[in-house]
């Protein structure tokens, strides 16, 4: 899994049925200290994750295994709101 | 999954059966901010897109989580053609 | 799915029996407008690609969804032999 | 697999259901020669590593073939703790 | 697949009960023309390879694809030993 700042959203009303009624949400990705990475994936929510916090996702066939993407063609899916990490006993991110 | 545009199409006349039909699009790789991310791949269109249309695409196995593209050699879809998008309350793309 | 160019073969006498019998294929990976992009995948072939054509290779669980690679430990496959691409309306590559 | 040393934790309340009870480590990527690669992931862990530890990981799919992950959303996991690892019969690591 | 060569071993006492018993090798990346190309993977082997052998490697999903690492959480595995590639009817190895 990687960390993640949910940025913002992505509509679509033209899309593949299986899709339909998913929050397609704009994750950038965090690096390890909690800056920018540069990168960025469109994840699916299975968490009701809102723009700003920090969240964990999985991507792959992994994305596909919570209730809301089985089966379904996602890739990435946003599956925990991280309330803090910590690298070396020092608190990197709290929420 | 990723934000790309349709760039333009492939054409091949021998090819695995299974992949029969397909439209190939190749699809240019846009960043979060609708920049030319430097990346393409050539997809298998579950919507209709056309050329010039930003898409949503996801890769891998979730890539054949559609009617179009179930149990066939396909590691890339385009699954939604995108409305818009919004990253801090701005829009960076509308249709 | 990516473009490449068969540049080469792999030949292996020790090898996991599942995979005796393939034709092992070194592609190079191509950009979108036909120039060398620096990477290369070795490939099973499913539609009898040779030496310099260009080629549609699909990567990952996908490319074990043809004849000749199912459930064998196979990454990535040939699945088609490229006629023509074009971006803009106009030709970037023509058999 | 990779090689990785635990750098720290995540923590998070609110998450999917089938994560629940899993430890969730930050593992910085390391080189062949025992260098931090630059890169991170954060994996379930099924082998009980503490921070400072040297383990493999594996990732994708491969990630769910543990008792701890089976069927869940995890496309990282900790599936060793290293011992020893040498090149050309030297010790790069030695626990 | 990719092509590799077998730089050294991998020891650990505490894993996976799913693992026990995989030789664990560390696998330098070659680029096409023979040349490290920086990365490294650590694989289970399928096929009884040595140090220094210069072998071909899957990975992902279609790792798990051999007698050895079925069913596993194994997302690399060695399934040939190289003896020979050429690129434009030029040997580039030779074992």
């Amino acid at each position: 899994m990687l960390l993640g700042r949910v940025a913002g959203t992505v509509v679509s009303s033209r899309k593949e049925p299986l899709i339909e009624g998913w929050k397609l949400l704009l994750v950038r990705q965090l690096d390890a200290d909690n800056h920018d990475a540069g990168g960025y994936v469109v994840a699916a929510d299975a968490v009701g994750a809102g723009v700003g916090e920090v969240v964990l996702y999985a991507t792959g066939s992994s994305a596909r295994q919570t209730e809301t993407t089985r089966d379904r063609p996602c890739d990435a899916v946003i599956m925990a709101i991280v309330d803090t990490w910590e690298i070396g006993g020092r608190d990197v991110y709290r929420k």
